[in-house]
């Protein structure tokens, strides 16, 4: 892993709390959440389209899809106590970066891996919360095995 | 390039003025920008620190920035005709994007990079937009070669 070294004061504690509530990593995995998302939301949508066009789009993706997710994972014990929804999203975007660092997943597996989660009308927004709830839901399950043993 | 079909439009008209006016293209850049300069800013002042702790942190890159490596870069041409400066920034993230999407550049290579290219005391504000316009002058001269012939 060429970024140990980036992660070694996690190293030396390490609990998926001591993960789930570093606030270097969730400002990271912010971006890995929101550049993973944007690909895989490209990637269905083109796929769905009937027209053969590319779409190519960048979005941030909401902290309350995040914490819902967390919440469905059964993983809100990585919070800190009395956490809010910010603390979980933060939460999930510190786990995701973890497992990005820690070469478990690259970016484009999380791409592939969020597309292959996507269903529904994305255009319609409260099906697209539903439905991006639910591909972070299994994302964050698919990645338990590789986080340390609680 | 497993992405491939979401270029396809761009492919069809493959000039280095197609990509860098692409405006999905330079929303999934901004992305990937913000990313890879969060990180090698991590690296860069982890590897720097006397402390010997590690150092991660998370930004965006300001527009004033990209711009101006546009420009260093001598990669103005790439830009809708009267751009500003907030065009010049969009066209360097479609051009990173591009990159990405072909397979040139990984997530990690474009990190390693602007690692290797920062220097200076980033915790000076006015130090760190010269440093970080440098290294982003780096590595567009460096992508140049990946880009279509114009």
């Amino acid at each position: 892993m060429p970024y140990e070294f980036l992660l070694e004061d996690i190293n030396s504690i390490l609990t998926c709390k001591s993960i789930g509530t570093d606030k270097g990593l969730a400002k990271i995995g912010d971006g890995i959440v929101n550049l993973t998302y944007s690909i895989a939301k490209s990637i269905f949508l083109t796929k769905i389209n009937k027209n053969n066009k590319s779409i190519r789009t960048g979005l941030k993706v909401s902290k309350k899809i995040l914490a819902e997710a967390l919440k469905k994972a059964d993983m809100k014990k990585f919070s800190k106590s009395r956490a809010d929804a910010h603390d979980f999203a933060d939460t999930v975007e510190a786990l995701i970066a973890y497992i990005w660092f820690r070469d478990k997943m690259t970016i484009k597996d999380m791409v592939n891996f969020l597309a292959d989660s996507l269903s529904g009308d994305l255009y319609n927004r409260s099906e697209e919360i539903q439905n991006a709830t639910i591909a972070f839901t299994n994302l964050l399950l698919h990645i338990k095995k590789f986080l340390p043993e609680s």
